[in-house]
Order: C-alpha cells, then structure tokens, then sequence
C-alpha cells in the first residue's frame, strides 16, 4: 500500500493510492489538482547520513566514513511533494541529495543487524538538500547546511514495508529540469539499513514514526533558481520540488 | 512564576510554585514527596551548544569556535529533576554540563540582537551530559555522545522571562556528592543569548517552545554509577540526578 497524507479543500486526510488515483480515507477519489501533499508520515526524531556512499564521498573530496556519520534534523525542514525550496541568494551551493527515507515501526532497542527489518514500517523518499557553503569538514554538518525551512521535501508516498522486495537493491535517479543528474542504487551504501539499525539501536531507542534518510549517491549538483528537481528511487516513488529565490520565499 | 509539569496519582498535572511549596493547575498543594518530575516543558526543536564558554574549550583542549557550534537534540534524551541516567558500563568519560536553557516564546525569524529578548519566554536548567568517548573533534558531536536516552536532565522549573533581570549574569555551579566541582557565570559565554537567537532565526524558524541550551562552563570531570549530581543556576533552581549503572537502568 502507497500512503499520503494531503490537504483537500482545507482539511488534512490521510489517503491511499488505488490504480493511480488517490483515494481520501473517507472513501473519496479526488484529482491531484484539487489537493496539496503533505510528508506522508509526521516523523519523530529523523536521523541523517552523511557519506553514506563512497562515490559521493569521493566526489565531495571526503573519505567514507569508519562509523555512521549521523546528525539530527528539526521539524522545521520537511515539506511535501511539489513543494518549493528557498534558494537565499547569499548561498552559493545548493545540491539536491536522493535519499531513501526509513521508517521505524515499532520501538528499537538493542537489535541485531539480522532482525532490523522487523522494526521497519516502510519507505519514502527524501531530498535532503544541502547548502554547501558551510560544509567545514569531513564531521556532522553545519545546521545552516541541513536545517534550514522546508529544505527537506518528503514523499509523495509512504510504501510499507512489505511492498519493497529488497530495499537494499532500489535504483536512485535523480532529475533537473527533465535531465537525469544523478543515478545510484541503494546496494552501495557503506553502512546498510540493518546495520544502521543495529548501530543507533544500540545506544539509544528507536520508536515508532522516527526515520533515517539513509544518505545519497554521487552526482549531487548545484540548483538554481526556477529549477525542477524530481528525486525518484525505484518503487517508492517520484517526489517533485521546485527551487525558488528570496522574492517568493514565504516562510 | 516558576511553572513545572508533574506527576501526581498517575496524572500530569501543570504545577507552580507558590511560596516553596508546589500548587498543581486543580489549586491543589502537594508534597514533593508525592509527585514525579517531567521537564518542565515540552520542547519542540533543541539546539545545543558546543564549547560555548572559552574555558570549557580550553579545558578540553579546543579552541572556542568563530560561529557558534550548534547541533540538535533529540526528544528521548529528556528526562525530569529528581530522574537517573545511565552510565552504560562501556564508557569510560561521562561528564555533566550545567547549561542555562532558553525557551523561546513567539515565531521568531531574521531577529536582531536588540529584539532577541522579545521571543524568549524564560528559561530553565539543563543538565547535558556528554560520553566523552566518542568526541572526535572540534565540531559537531557524534549521536553517542549527546542523544542517549535520558541523558538530559531539565528542570525543576521553568521560570518566566520577566523575573530574571539578566540572563547574562548569573552563577552557575555543578555540585557531585555535596561537592563544588564546577563554577561559571553566563557572562563569560562565547556567543550570548541575543547573538544565538539573532544567528538561528537568521537561516531558520524558531517557534514557541523550541530551546537553546546555550552551553557549560569549565569543570566538567567524570562522574561515577551513584554518584547524586546538582547543577544549580542563580534564580533558576537546582536540578537533580543520579548516575545509575546498566542493572538498574530502565528505558
């Protein structure tokens, strides 16, 4: 099952894709015009990856991390499907970054690497975008990198868990301005997602709704202004945000 | 006012202190014998400050930072006055951090330095443990060291803006077993409260209930399974805890 949650003539519904069309959990098919996405889920605490491909890594001049490079995201940064992205005209870096996004489904603590997939609810994508300017070294970033508002789109859909034969075999492509800039698979990430699963189970506890947006792949370029950016990862989805500059930027 | 949330016959109750003594919301006075403590707000998004006093900074052999280090807290870190927090038997440096914790107050965005005390509601004491072990490096810490569960005492009290004539100048002292071990006046922060409200609402949101713990001062040593720690901060109150070790830990 693909869920959303959208916005319909000024209320929130949760709703379900059916053969393509979307189906409010009131029973209602409506038209994508008529709605607005939400992120398909309210995360609790989100977990980001850094470096968690050696090619972008690589391509950033970093060596790939010896333990799960790992940092917070607030609330404040998510956005759905279609949103817009501020792009402040004092940044000079701006990348898209194609994530799969992981939900936990029930409260973790303590697990083994080869039960992780029994803490899985299921799947969306996330575009984590970075501001590179502020990007120091090698270590967690600067929240003026990954924190700022409504720079992480979410969605458009949630895909449970048992829709997704192998989460670690899904191709990440993504696309600017109908160009794809950047294509990876999810089978060359450093630390897979049981053993980041294993990993920030073991000092702390997982519960339900938090996520980890597992890193992405090489080929992260700057954006401009008026660009489309469709991040899409195999089976889950294609998730559309539009970059906008300082004079439409409403917080 | 000093506002506290409790628990009182299995209920959370809005607490306030009249007098010394602890008035819950229904009028009711109750003995501090009867209730638990929660912290005293729920916060939305937590920022944090690292090596934020320059004697801190050169006690752990940094230098202090050109622009304040800020990383983000997640919500299973917090825990009440009067809680336990776990010493797991694998670390071999667990230090507090006596930090005078701001709570925001209203939507705050672009502030000016002059303004910043317009959007803060008040304050409280944070307690911010930190598992030296996995600090590599200067910048933001590993998820290790700063988000274990319960890691983060607050409280007892959150105390209304308005009674505290300046945030700027008060004592902070940490005492473990009755004993003095650390002393500092928010004076001698690197980066004040004006300038941290002014440099976050600068690239990001800040909302009501968000918090900054604005960091600790020199005299952080290792504490012990047993050990009873109070960190006390002038007009604010003295907040509690014990360092339990891995038998007696509860998630």
């Amino acid at each position: 099952m693909k869920r959303a949650r959208v916005v319909y003539k000024g209320s929130i519904y949760k709703a379900e894709e059916q053969q393509g069309n979307i189906k409010l959990h009131n029973g209602l098919f409506v038209s994508e015009d008529d709605i607005e996405w939400l992120p398909p889920i309210e995360p609790g605490t989100v977990f980001a990856l850094g470096l968690n491909y050696s090619d972008h890594a690589n391509e950033l001049s970093f060596k790939a991390p010896e333990e799960p490079l790992v940092f917070l995201k607030g609330p404040n940064t998510f956005t759905g499907h279609r949103s817009q992205t501020h792009r402040p005209s004092d940044v000079t870096h701006m990348h898209y970054e194609c994530e799969l996004g992981v939900v936990i489904g029930k409260q973790a603590r303590n697990v083994k690497r080869s039960d992780a997939y029994d803490y899985v609810a299921g799947y969306t994508i996330g575009n984590d975008y970075a501001f590179r300017d502020y990007l120091e070294n090698y270590y967690r970033p600067n929240l003026r990198v990954k924190n700022r508002d409504h720079s992480t789109p979410l969605g458009p859909w949630f895909v449970d868990a048992s829709d997704i034969v192998d989460p670690m075999n899904l191709q990440l492509r993504t696309y600017v301005n109908g160009e794809m800039t950047q294509e990876g698979s999810t089978k060359d990430m450093v630390f897979g997602i049981p053993s980041l699963i294993e990993y920030l189970s073991g000092f702390m506890t997982l519960n339900p709704g938090d996520m980890i947006l597992t890193g992405t792949p090489k080929g992260t370029v700057d954006t401009k202004v008026g660009d489309e950016v469709v991040t899409e990862i195999e089976g889950i989805g294609s998730l559309h945000n539009t970059i906008i500059g300082d004079d439409e930027f409403i917080y």
